[in-house]
């Protein structure tokens, strides 16, 4: 059952949730931010460096999303948090007025950087930049998200590849719920809300051990961190469907990093109302698109040279509007960064539909049939 | 003195030119074709491939060029001929509704490929791509500029570096008034006029000598070739300000792969109509954008990392009506893609600009004022 809400420590804030309907797991919601409203379940295309990769802002717009996400390790190495405040804040310097979400940058530091050695107050750490030396603490992760001006902050966490031994993930439990203590502790903008992120592996007890601690902590939000760090997709579903549900329900749920057209849909079922991921962005980068119900189309192979049909019938991006999967491909082969430009117009517009789809199918309670047609092996996956 | 059309071959046809005013050599006029109207003098921004280098088509479309250049040599190696008929043409093939002009590829069979060697019916070269052997010869160019289906062709010529010998410049003089003529009877699209190409180096005498073979010849325009390929800019104006105005006034002039702002004010003094460059799109790629009167500025440097300016105070392109040098300096630093969009974006908007400031100023007499600005360390230039 979930956390009783009057029990915690929880509140509404800068960002709050209104629950629209629930569909035995799944939920039709939206968050309120100072940057617009968020009809969840929402996936956030990634914007690393303050720009989605291979897209200008106007084309973004035509995408149409409604919060996208910044990262805080890249933004505080690169152009650094002064001038980020001098600029007055992400959505200035990127002229993005909707809302915007960090991570913490924990989990670049762990990922990216050279030289990680933690200790009690944070986690030392050289640039994987120039080698420059680091500290990062708790309080630096809010002091950076606070220069960017965020309206949705993560707290600084320890995130463990999987697999990993139990002692490695009660550590990382118990580490990061100290740390989300002290990010709980700092200041910040008044437009800014602030997510705990619950650790513990594929052990549903240390993840519940970890809820409990961060539901006495004053966030508007919690998010599901390590997961789609090493395990199988399976494993991760059969996660999600254990424990998000016992999350507390007047509180947005985000699954961080993930995933799949699939992952989606089997997240959303189990109750996660926020995605993110690199994924539509980075395929698109290697020429590779999502068609139909998630089937995956490498514009480089050669069956694509003479087909003179779009990436997919029933897509209305512009590369589908306008373009044949034989120019794309030319395009793409000689190197142009306009058939990455289309690639990624592409595989957002999917994953932004997808969502408008899984929104809608929970409203006019069909989910569960639009569910099916995104399991692997699905006759509908096929055809696509 | 120019020749006097009556006297020449030359014919209008698909592709005419109706000249609205002169101002001293100075021409504004319009060049007429199937996919509208082109008003001159007019730069054309370079697609190689059937794209302009980092943008997408409506980003294209809202640049407004009347007419882009496509490479026939890199058209022909990839996609190929056959793939470029099967869809119907570039025209299709790029969803791009306005004129398209080709090169002949002449130029890259020269400065791209490996192992070329002349023979009297062409010219043998390896592919700069797989090193595949071609025998490019006036006919296959013809072809190959039939199977994109441009609006404007260009013959096949010898285009020679400079400093070159006499001797040297002598024979493309020759060859390519063989190969002109073959390529004029070549079938050609209906809507594909076709433009000769004068060469001749430095040599003035040798310049009129080819024009004067090449009127003889049924084209519906004249190109300026074999500039821009080792001299100075001086050496260059001085060319065309002592040879454009014999060439017939009844027809479009073309000055190929021309150049910096300061090249284009001094084509048009001397009588040029058209031009093409890569210097915008190559230079946004390297980070350097033109701004005010032709003063380059480079956005990796230091003095850029923390100013909050446009790019240009007085351009209204995307990247200037909605981001700051600082930046689009940090996008470009971190590598990000959006980057070189943006500049992109500012570069063609700067040559587009340019050209509408150039037709307004010959219509309203102001031309000479307009030139004396982008003279190099005039202080016009200096202040921008």
């Amino acid at each position: 059952m979930p956390f009783d809400v009057q029990s915690s420590l929880m509140q509404k804030g800068p960002i709050s949730y209104t629950l629209i309907k629930k569909l035995n797991k799944a939920r039709r919601g939206v968050v309120h931010t100072q940057h617009g409203d968020i009809q969840t379940p929402v996936f956030m295309p990634v914007g690393t460096n303050g720009a989605i990769k291979a897209l200008s802002v106007e084309q973004v717009e035509s995408l149409d999303p409604a919060i996208i996400l910044a990262n805080s390790y890249h933004l505080y190495l690169r152009p650094g948090i002064d001038l980020l405040r001098e600029a007055g804040g992400l959505h200035q310097f990127a002229d993005w007025h909707r809302a915007y979400l960090t991570d913490s940058g924990g989990f670049q530091v762990f990922s990216l950087s050279k030289m990680r050695k933690f200790d009690p107050d944070g986690v030392h750490f050289q640039s994987h930049i120039d080698g420059s030396r680091h500290f990062y603490t708790p309080e630096l992760c809010m002091e950076i998200q606070g220069a960017i001006g965020s309206d949705i902050a993560m707290v600084l966490d320890d995130c463990v590849a999987l697999p990993a031994t139990h002692d490695r993930i009660e550590a990382s439990v118990k580490r990061s719920i100290a740390w989300a203590e002290r990010c709980s502790r700092c200041e910040r903008p008044a437009h800014q809300g602030l997510f705990g992120i619950v650790q513990g592996g594929l052990e549903l007890d240390m993840r519940l051990k970890h809820l409990e601690a961060l539901v006495e902590m004053p966030f508007q939000g919690l998010s599901i961190g390590g997961l789609s760090v090493g395990e199988t997709p399976e494993e991760m579903h059969a996660m999600c469907d254990a424990f998000v549900y016992q999350m507390p329900e007047d509180f947005p749920r985000y699954l961080m990093g993930v995933g799949t057209p699939w992952d989606i849909v089997e997240g959303v079922a189990a109750g996660i109302d926020m995605f993110d991921c690199v994924m539509p962005t980075r395929n698109a980068r290697m020429g590779t698109v999502f068609v139909g119900n998630g089937r995956r189309l490498n514009i480089r192979n050669a069956s694509n040279r003479e087909d003179m049909r779009p990436l997919d019938e029933n897509c209305q991006c512009l590369a589908c509007r306008r373009f044949s999967r034989a120019y794309i491909r030319h395009l793409y082969v000689a190197k142009e960064i306009t058939a990455v430009i289309l690639l990624t117009l592409h595989n957002l517009t999917f994953y932004l539909d997808l969502m408008r789809k899984i929104r809608a199918s929970i409203e006019d309670g069909t989910f569960e049939e639009l569910r099916a047609k995104f399991q692997p092996g699905s006759s509908e996956e096929q055809e696509a």
